[in-house]
Formats: C-alpha cells, structure tokens, sequence
C-alpha cells in the first residue's frame, strides 16, 4: 500500500499537490482523547510557507476539515478523517513538463510505476504537499503524547554547511523542545539561524537550492516499548519518515559516528540516579534492541537539496525518450528543512503511540 | 509483531540463543523458484564465524533444516519453513549476568518488555543468532532475485577509521557484486582488508571492539517497482535493515551527504543511453519518490562496535536497583561487521522480492 | 483497526452517521482504470432509500465527492478518496435515548469499547449509513472487475418466509447478474417481489420489521484465484461481509445444506466441457480450498430484521443500570435487506480485486 | 498470505501433509503465560484420530516439539514455534492420483494457483494435517483466556440429520463445556452420540462419508472487545474458522434463522441482574456490532462430507484435459467432524486472544 501505514494505530493519506483535496484517516486511536484545534493548527502553521524568503511563496492555508472521529471535542475511537481543499493551484505552471523528468524528482519513476495514469501536475500524490496531513495525523499524535508526559521536538541540525548546537542526549528536557517548536526558524542557535538563512537566501539568488538535517528527540517516553527485529522503534520510525520526501537517510543516537569509536566509548553504562535505571551517556539514542530505555530518544533525517530549481537542468522526454533541456517554473523553496521540521516530528508522533498501542497489556 | 514482515512476501523468524533451535517461515514465495541448496549454504557460511580471529570462536554450523515448502527442488508457493537446530551453547557462561545489564544490548529494555519472561541466555531473542534465518530467508529470495536478473551484493565499507573503496554508483556491476561476496573477508581494495584485520584483531587484543559500515548495491533491478510514502523501497529496506542487531543509521545514495551540496550538485540529470533512461550521476540512490529508477540501488548501513566486550563495565542489576561492576564473559566477536555484510544484504532480498510481489499487474 | 481492510488493496472507510461527512480511501488500485461515475451513482442509488414504503423516509442522496485517486476518467493508482457530506440527520430523534441501549443495537457494546466516548447519536459509526462510502469502493471495484469480464450480482433470496428463486448455480449468466440489478427491487421471481413486499409492508403496519438473505453470485472469475487457509475466497469475503451490520450468517455454495448430504451427493465431478475443465454440479459454490475453481462462485448472507422497531422495548440505561422502557423514533427501514443486496456486492467485489491484485506473477 | 493471521496476534502455519514436518509460529504472545504442556497434548489428543471407526486409521502421533518462546514453563513474550515431524505417511498412496482431480478437493485449483509447483502428495499444504498446528495455537490460546476466566467449547450439533441438542445460550456454563471437551465424541446428548456413531458407520461401510456441524460457545469473554466493521469479532472469526477445510458456512446467534422471524421475536431485551447488565434472550450470539455483549458467544460452522471417498468417481486429468475414472486409495475420515470439534475451538482461541490484545488501552 504506498501510503496506508498499519501499526497500533492506521494511517491512510491520499490527495495529489493539484487534486480537488488532501487528507488522512486515522483508525484506532484510543477514545476519549481531548483534542485542541487550535494546537492542531498551530502545528500545521510550523510547516506552512513561510513569509521570509526561505520557502515557496505559494498560499497554502492548509486549514483541515475534521469529518468524523470527534465528538465534543473528544476523540470517538473510531475513524477521524481530515481533509484539506487545495485552493491555490497554478496548474498551468507544470503543463510544458508533464512528460520531461525532473531530476531528482519522482515524474519518471511514477510514470513507470503507475503506466502514465498517475497525476503529474505538481508531482500529484508524489508532492510535497501530502505531508500536511501527515502533520494533521502527527498533530493528533502529539496530544495524544502529551496526555501521557511525552513530549517530541526537533530543530533543524544544519542547513548545508551551517550547523546548529545538538541536543544533549542526557538532558534535553521537555522545555527545550517545547521551546524550540516555538520559533518561526527552529534553531537551539540563534546565530546558526542567522547563517542557515544567509545559506537559504544565497542560493534562492542563485536559483539553487540547500539541503540540511533534521534533529529530533523525545522526553518522557516510558521505558519498555517497542519490540526486536522487524517491529523496533527504529524500524517503525524509520519507514515513516521515509515517508517524507526529500530524506536519504536517517541515524538514531550517535548513529554513523558508532562506526568509528571503540566499543568501550560507545557502550552507554547504566547507572541509578533518582531511583531510576539510566545510561550516564546516550549513544544509544534511547532505543535497545528496538525497544525504548527511558533515556531520551534522539535521532537525525537528513534531507536532500529541494530538487526543483529553476536554473536549466538537462534530462529527456520519458514519452519520445530525446534529451531535453529543462526550465522549470513555478514557486518553489529554496530549502525545504525549515518546513520539513514538523513532518519528522509528524512521523515519529505516530510510530509512537502505535507502540504504545502495541505494548499488549490484558 | 516482532519478527513478522508482512509485505509482498511474510517473513516470520522465531528462536532464541540458547533455545532448542531458531528458524524462519517465508509465505507468499512465487511458486517454482528452483532453488539451489548449496547456494543457501553458500550464503549462509558467509555469516558464519570466521576462523580467522575477527569473529566468536564459537562452532555455529548453522545448517538449516528444510521442513515445508520445496518439493523436487522448487518451491511450491505454500510456505517454506527452515529451522536451525541451537547446538554449541554454553549456558553456563551467562548465568550470573542474567539481572545485570550488559551495557549497549537489550537485556534491561527486554526485561521491561517482558516482564521479565523472556530468555535471558544468550540475549534471547536478541541475540545475534536470529541473524542466521534472517540470512536464511535473504539466501532463498537471492535467488528468486537471480532469476530475474537481478544481483545484490555488499562488502565492508569502513572498520572504524580505515575505509575501503565505494561502489561506483553509476557503473557497478553484477560481476563486481559477484567477486566481492566471493571474497573471505568482503572488501573491494585488499589493501583496506589488511588494515582492517589489524584494527580489528588490535581492538580483540586490547579487550575491545569496533563498528563499521556496510554498504550495499543493487544491480538489474527493474525501474518502476516501489510506491510513494509509506511503502517505498527505502522505507521497507529500513524496516528490514533495522531488524538487524546494532544496526544505527542507514542512508541511501549520497545520503547524509546531500545535506552538504547544492541542489544543482545533487540532482541527477536524466539522459538516454542505449535506448534506455538513465541518469548521469547516481547521488539517489536508485530510487526516486520510494521507487525504483532503473540504476544501481546503493546504500549503507551503520553498525556500533560490538556491545560485548571482556573489560570491566559499569553497569545495574535491574532486580535489586544497584549499581554493580560487570564482566562479560564468553566467545565474542571484535568486531560484527563482517558477518553483517550478508545479514544486510539477507534484508535488501527480502525487501526487494516482497516490493517486486506487490507491483500490481492483474 | 476497525474500518480498514488490507489486502490486495486497502479500504479505510470513516465517518458517523450525524458527523459532517463519510468516506473511504481505497489504496493500491490497479492504475488507469476508467471509471465510470455515472455508473457508480446507479451502483449507489440501489443502496439508497427506495420511496416505496420498504425503507426509511430519510433523504439520503449520498453523491460522493471525488476527491483524489482519479485523472482524466482513470484511477491515478494513488490512493483514491470519496466524501459524502451528511445533510438530512434529525439529531433530535436521538436525543432522549442516547443512554438507553436500543436492543440488537451496537449503544451498549459500543458505550464500553470506546469509554463512553463514541459518537451516540444515530449509531455513530456503527450505522448503515457507513455502508454507503463501503458501497463506493465496491462500485468502483465493480468496474474494474468488468473491465477483465468479471461481473458480480445479488438478489433477495427471501424475506422472512417468502422465498425467490435461486440462481442456477452451474449456469447463472452475467446477463442474469446485469437483470437483476436493474429491478428496483431485486428478486428473480417477480411473484416473489409481490409477497415480499406484502410481507415488509405489513411489518411496517405492525410496527415490526423482518430479516432476509441475500444471495450473491460471480461470473468469469478465473480459476486459480486465492489461496489455503487464511487468505482464501471464503475467508476475505466473509470477514468483509460482516462489516455490513445486521449480517449474522453467511455460506457458500449449498452451504448449510452440504451437512446433511453424503459425500457422493456433495461432490462435484469434474469434466471437460468446450475445452474447459468444469464441474457438473456446484455445490461446492466456485471454491476449493480457498481458491476459485472458474465456476460460478455462489454464497448467502442472513440479515436480521432492522434493529428500530416503534414499539415499546424493554431495555435499560447503562449509565445508571436502571431497567427501562424504550420507544424508538425517527424514520426506520421496515426491512434492510433490499438496500443491503448492493453492500453485499461491494463486499464481494472488494475481496475479489483484492485477490486479483494478490495473486503473485513476477 | 495463504498461512498467516495477523491480528493482535500473528500465526504463521507451515507444512504439507507428505512433507518433512509441520508447524506454526505464534508472535506477539503476551508474555509470562504459565503453559502446560499436558493439556495442549490433551487438546491435540481431541484431534487426533479416534480408534473407534469414526476416523481414519492412519498414526498420526503428532507430538509438537516447541522450540521457541517458552521458558522455564512461561511464554517469553517472543515468537512461540513448535514442528511435528511427520512420519507415518504412505506417499505411494498418492502416486497415481496426481494429476486426476479429486472431486471437492483443491487439486485442480492448487495445481493452477501454483502453476504445477505445489505439493500434490495427500493434498500438501491443503491437507487437513495443517489443523494440527492450527489446534496446537489454539490449545496455547486457551490457556490465555483461561488465565482470564475465559472458556470456550464446542459440540458436534449434527451428523447429517441427526440433531444433538443445542447449547443454552443464556445460560451455559463454563462447566457444560469443559464437560463436553473431555467427552471422546462430543456431543450434549448420549443418545445423539449413538445415532451419530451409527450414521458414520454407515456411510464408511457404503463407502460413503458425512458432513455435519459444529456449534461452539465462549463463557466469560468481557463485555466491550471488539471493534465495528471490518475487524468485528465475526469477522475475525468466520475468517479463521474458514481456514479449516471443509467449513461451508459460519452463523452467529441464531444465524440463518434471524431471517425468518420478526424484530420483535429476534430483538433481544436489556435487563440488569445480578448488578450486571445482560440480555434476556442471546440470539445475537454475544456481539453486537462486532464487539461483545457479555453474553456467551455462540456459532456454528457446518461442514461438508469428506471428500475423499472410496466410490469411484469422474473426474479428468488436469494435465492432458482427458476424462477419467478416479478410485481415491488411502486411509479417510468418513466423516471430519468429531475431529473438527477441537480445531473450532483453536480458531476462535485464536480470534479472541487477538481481540484482546486489540483493544487499546494506553
């Protein structure tokens, strides 16, 4: 299924960029469970364009629709859906491409995967914009956390060569992250923002485009969730943020840099502190053995440069297979990390609660 | 589900470490696979330990046991069941650590997950060992993949700071894949083994271990297989390469490395070559919106050192709540990534097979 | 998950009966089919009140919004999306029996599932009403089944005591199947139309409803579709039948009958007919061990008689768990079982696709 | 998945009737289950072949050797499998058949669903011999509702027209069933045993077989588990329970009766007693909107006569599409039954320990 994800909880996303509309159903979730519209749409705010050069300037309100699954400002348990009306589309802006592949983008692979019938204005269901009911789905997820003490933030690591200060794996605490969801441009550095934004700027004068990583944690999540081999925290996290266009690549606690220390350095011992088993360091990024430690989860997703920029790129026609040179148009971001902050946090909210849901208890 | 897979094909993994055996079960396969036993016993040796001072000297024949599933050497399409008797335990050498967690493995988490039922010997379900039906089932899939044209191969990236050559994402070939599996000790520059063995065997000496990465390529894959989202290709090869123990990052393509270039730099411009689309450079990885390209598959994996080392460790018994010194005892290896190289590619076939089964064609 | 399917293809069907909306996302649908709305309206229509006095007076129109998954006329292979928008509830009927449990209603069972927090008013998401998006997806799937020769159809095997015709079991015929859908009130036997509808009428005078079954029939099926024990014919389209509220019974081919036969009787030779390998009888109903044998594939489904009666009943307020007596108002089907012969279909046609796409040719 | 149930549990079955061995994986057990091993082989005992002439005369022992996911006599909480090695099978039997289609067996459409690969030897991995990991999950099961004071059994309701009595849906007790399991033939009556044993004893004389059919009861099972729609508790059920061979058909409460008789008649009143609150009547078999009631769960499933019968018969030559003469040699039930009564009950443990473990409570 591309885009139905069955853990605890169901996901099922539909929508194409240039469709009537976008959205998600939710099925599973526990009942009962207060939800805040407003925090809904606070979340969503954090990945809409922003009005200062670093992103499209496209006008994506992204208001969602709640169709079912709420009753008096409770969730039912039974399936909630949401739906998002597209509204400002430039369908014309993508007319002369449709069958020349942008590169790096997935007009020529879905083209083949789906015989030529899938929708190609704006990347369809391939479109970046697929990932604002996934933050619908994450909204809810963040809740339904919070309801239980767990908070999940993150902030972006680094804009191509511009890197922020990391959250300390140890002590990184709910305030942090809470805090840092709060900025327009979230950084723990303000200096590092300053640069990341002189980085983004730079390149959109250029018609280029920058990449970065993403970094993100959990405070609060109880020790003992999650589940070895296929059904892992690492695992579940991993395929949903994949799920995110743009990521390459994704490492939990020290991650790559594990590869090149010694076991004795990398091995986190476990000490009582408070009554409490902890790790004194945390390279472990609060996953053993696909289970959580109770130390703070802690994992980074790095993402490519947007692939859509507006110098003149070579490539062919998929239909008449002639090489083409490439013009594209329309408003696109210079760098998609800023948004794409709320999307992993989106991700890892529900690889969350569908552990907590499959923890079997009875 | 822990051990469940449920793709295009089900992979169900069962066993312990100290258990009386460990197996596999793969539904779904297309039937009449021939399928070549000396081949799986091939695949599997490559995992086995070396006797070459890298790996456990521990005896692991590790001969599957064929129960259902193949009948005149080809698979009947019902489901294939392989188990793996346990023979060379020493149980004793775990039992005064069984309430002590060893630092960096799943003992403590498992023991919250469980409640303190699941098998402590060994890390149980934990432990390495349940790599071998993994390498199992990857071993049957390879060759449903060979069938087909398609060769996946992998070799020992890095150990710790010593590096070995890179496939060449553009032109690796199926014949490279084929010499590099073949090799004892799978690097592509000997040089790079031999500094490898001495880190390794230095790491063994001074009662420590070390990490590495793996990488992995995919030759003959046909374009078009995969979905958007949630069930793209890197999204289900993640899953699957998570299962593996120690596993700590993975990144296809240029990977973490996107997040430093430009745009312009990281796109891959389409042309056609011979009659078929191809692009230039291969910084995706093969896969563009979780679908397959028609180029070579690359990506890598991080592996930490190995968690068990003979020094004294700092750690709790998680019983009683207080801090304890620990030394681990028993046969383990330096360093586990040379037996990984066929555990990742093991979950790339399976990953691979079960995409090609749901490519949708009625 | 309560409300999603997923095999071949995945089905999320939302929504409460006096919610804003109700709908279903279908994932994994075979790319470019076209669709025909026109068709699915008619398919939908049957479901909808009949203005004949056998159903309820309600006005539900039930034209469902498009939006995603189709471009141009074809399925996009991207999840497809329909919304219903809920127009014409009279929440007020409701109101003074939201803690009352209507006998052979889902308020008490459903009270305690969801804590209390469910949706109550008109059954929330346990009403009929949710077969309407359920019809959606079988209309859709009705059309991609024609487009490979495949047609399904059902009629009212009885209602109450009044019994129709069956189908011919070995020589039931497409055009039979396209006949019956076009009555507007299904049955085979136009005599039989006449006293059930005698029948429905006088227990609506009564103030009492009746049940029926619905008998449902495949034409062109291949044979070699499904698979043993889990994943065969009977298991996908039973599990999905009794998604149908009201369904208490379902069997296939002679069905309860084949218990009270000897073998000799029950079996079905084979022969060669026109080049084909066909059975002389069928009372195996087109399904041998899970998969279809090309024969006519044959089962029935019993209803219950609608739940709502206007008569005074005995029940009791599960808040307080006093005894109390219940009088049901509102606008009620004497009888479901007309309105059901499409759900029954869309089941059916669900399952089939399903197995269709899960058959593995690579 | 042909062999794989993936609910709130997984069962993963494997094996063919002439193959090496049998089996199942079970995943995602809640862990720390006390298991006794006398009573699963007591539970196997109920399925394996009677002495009496009822059964067939082949030894099948089918001792199960586990060999995961217990220890020290608990569930570990990881992957439960256990092989019966087969041993007493007599291949030749089958030499001469292999390609003449047994009439209402699945030969001919197993040989097309796997393109020829499938075992034919005694109906490979269709044969009956499957039930018996299937009973081995569901005497596990058992003891995990047992654990929670739930029980549940079955009885042989008919052989062919002789009727035994019915269970008392309001009022059985834990006690009638666990009566009724320790009877060899079970059935409430003597009287109905006698003229059972008759009936099949007649038919093997003739060379002929019998149907039948079994009504199962749960007691105990809590009120509110379950969910709407798709994965009610009869969905679920009749789902597995069709994954026995020769199931026709499955009803619930009163079944196929429902459909006869007024609301008023079938409508089951809400009353408090005891502080609890129950219904008068249980025609609705204990669920209502696919979730329990509290009431006792009640189903039949009726089965159809052993195929496998010593008459000759017609049938043809699926490879050469030639008519044929076909005598069956062997060892045949002449009536599955009283063997089937037991692997009810697996199928349903199975259902209700994964409805359990649905529901959320986080």
């Amino acid at each position: 299924m591309s885009s139905c994800f069955n853990g605890g909880i169901s996901i099922s996303l539909f929508g194409e960029s240039h469709g009537k509309g976008i959205g998600v159903v939710l099925d599973n979730l526990p009942s009962g469970e207060v939800i805040d519209l407003e925090k809904i749409g606070a979340f969503m705010a954090r990945r809409a364009p922003k009005k200062d050069g670093t992103s499209t300037t496209r006008n994506e309100k992204d208001i969602p629709e709640i169709l079912s699954g709420l009753y008096e400002g409770r969730t039912t348990g039974t399936p909630l859906a949401a739906v998002i009306f597209n509204t400002d589309q430039h369908s014309g802006d993508y007319g002369n491409i449709s069958h020349i592949a942008r590169p790096a983008h997935a007009d020529y692979t879905g083209f083949l995967r789906y015989n030529g019938a899938n929708d190609p204005r704006g990347g369809g269901h391939f479109s970046g914009r697929i990932t604002a009911p996934l933050c619908f789905a994450g909204a809810v997820c963040a809740q339904i956390l919070k309801h239980r003490g767990i908070t999940t933030g993150a902030h972006i690591q680094s804009i191509k060569d511009v890197a922020d200060e990391r959250f300390d794996p140890v002590n990184v605490t709910a305030e942090q992250l809470e805090q840092v969801k709060s900025r327009h441009f979230p950084t723990l550095s303000e200096t590092a923002e300053e640069k990341m934004r002189e980085v983004i700027n730079a390149a959109r004068m250029d018609l280029n485009s920058v990449g970065g990583i993403v970094e993100c944690a959990v405070v609060g999540f109880p020790a003992g969730i999650g589940s070895p081999m296929m059904d892992g925290l690492e695992n579940v996290i991993s395929q949903l943020v994949f799920a995110i266009p743009a990521v390459k690549g994704i490492e939990f606690g020290n991650g790559f840099d594990c590869a090149d220390i010694f076991g004795s350095d990398n091995n986190d011992d476990f000490t009582v502190r408070d009554g409490k088993i902890v790790t004194k360091t945390n390279n472990h990024g609060g996953i053993l053995g696909g289970i959580s430690s109770g130390m703070p989860i802690i994992f980074r997703a790095a993402f490519k440069p947007t692939p859509s920029i507006s110098r003149p790129q070579n490539s062919v026609d998929f239909k008449d297979m002639t090489d083409r040179e490439l013009i594209i148009k329309g408003r696109h971001d210079p760098c998609v990390v800023p948004r794409a902050v709320p999307c992993v946090e989106a991700a890892l909210n529900i690889a969350l609660v569908s552990a907590l849901l499959k923890n079997p208890r009875i």
